[in-house]
């Protein structure tokens, strides 16, 4: 089945964070643009999944082959609204050998003695590698603003920073594709349930994740505040509803796709001349 | 259909290089202590791979709970001996958040100003990831000696060197997992003859790999130095026949899950009060 018939609107276009997006009006159990339900969801991302792969092969041959172009996913969210899972069964499909995956959490001393760019910068991909920041810069506008981490007029300056920052990579060859993951608060309830309910998923759980469910209003303020200020031309926000896995996980295969199709990729020419090596070759 | 009916001895002990181990007796096209064909391997490879994955989350789980453990893939052979294919086909099949992925071409500028061992150090897994090294300080006993890229007297003290780094290596938690993949000369030609013919393999052409071919007997025996001078109680070789891809393939996740079992891993425990976070939860 052609994703066009279940897509009504591409991903890139219905999930793009416009001017004038209000965040409490998201309905974060939905499927935006998408006419299925969860088994065709699953069907696709297995075709779209081969798809992503291909594409992610031709992103590689061609950075192997001196194109200094990347894709970056900047996958943000409250805990639990499925980063992890993302890595796994989106970024699974392809190629491990193509892809650079970086996580930040709560800095570590080295890192505070620095810009908080100065380990996003060391993370950046290649040329034609896959990047997948799993949290990123935006943790220095998020809950560093609504823990208070820093003043007021250090944080609400990042924002014209990091777009500064976000047009440089875009001007040297990065397409960002900037995902914002937005769980509800009853979901994530529930997925934190499981975490204590199953041994094999303590490891998962923080007790601070509680703490921070109580900071809910003020993360959502940071997140609109966030969208508002850094979706830009350059590097738009995509807003992903994440309460149903399935969906969310196919929108950012299509995202992806998406940003891959645009890079117009073909396989990369021979740099040799291919009757003498196949002479050479046969003698050899 | 359980693994042992295939079989007939471990991948770990027939395939592991033992003192007096010769390699220009080893058949590359052979399938070592396995009794199934090709179509048993690829099925098999599923299967098992679904069972390295579970091990990988477990180890990456104590991982976050703070075991230092870690485990290192080093994949060393000749050109289209398959190192990138065994990415793709076995380390596919584990969660990529969990993966740390390294490959050591002909060194940088910068890599050359510093001891062979300080690009490895940097790559090295940390605790709870599964490191996998595409060609490895090995390069240093293999290329280097083979085109004279140092003195005979330098590269001769590597292998000491390279043992006792491994130890150390090994006594702080790493299990070192060392594949020697051998392709035999007509299977390579074969390889490399695809890779002239089709358009989309032209990137993974080197005209270099024809001028290596020449070397092969100086390969061979460097190959048989190293085996012979590192494959040690604490970091065994294990040499993979390799003309056969889907043979070498299911010999290395079987390599994988029996170094992952020897850890005897466990969900870790909860490191919080379970029924308090309950009730915390609960008001949240």
């Amino acid at each position: 089945m052609a994703q066009d018939s279940l897509w009504e609107t591409p991903a890139a276009k219905t999930l793009r964070a416009e001017p004038g997006f209000e965040l409490d009006q998201l309905d974060r159990n939905s499927t935006p643009g998408f006419t299925g339900n969860k088994a065709d969801g699953e069907r696709l991302l297995e075709e779209r999944g081969a798809v992503l792969s291909d594409l992610q092969e031709l992103l590689y041959a061609n950075g192997r082959s001196g194109d200094s172009r990347s894709i970056l996913l900047v996958l943000q969210g409250m805990d639990t609204a499925g980063k992890g899972g993302m890595v796994r069964h989106v970024i699974g499909h392809v190629d491990p050998l193509g892809v650079q995956h970086a996580a930040f959490g709560v800095p570590t001393e080295e890192e505070k003695q620095h810009h908080y760019l100065w380990r996003i910068k060391k993370a950046l991909p290649r040329g034609g590698y896959l990047g997948v920041f799993d949290r990123s810069h935006y943790e220095d506008v998020l809950v560093v603003r609504v823990h208070d981490l820093v003043p007021e007029d250090v944080w609400s300056a990042r924002y014209d920073e990091i777009n500064q920052f976000e047009k440089e990579l875009v001007d040297a060859g990065t397409t960002i594709v900037k995902v914002a993951m937005f769980v509800s608060l009853d979901e994530q309830k529930k997925r934190l349930e499981e975490r204590l309910d199953r041994p094999d998923k303590y490891w998962k759980y923080n007790p601070g994740d509680v703490t921070e469910r109580g900071l809910w209003p003020a993360y959502q303020q940071a997140y609109q505040a966030m969208l508002d200020k850094t979706s830009t031309e350059h590097a738009p926000w995509y807003v992903v509803p994440c309460d149903r896995k399935w969906y969310s996980r196919i929108a950012v295969t299509e995202l992806l796709i998406d940003a891959l199709e645009k890079l117009d990729l073909d396989w990369p020419p021979a740099n040799f001349d291919i009757e003498a090596e196949k002479a050479r070759l046969a003698q050899s």
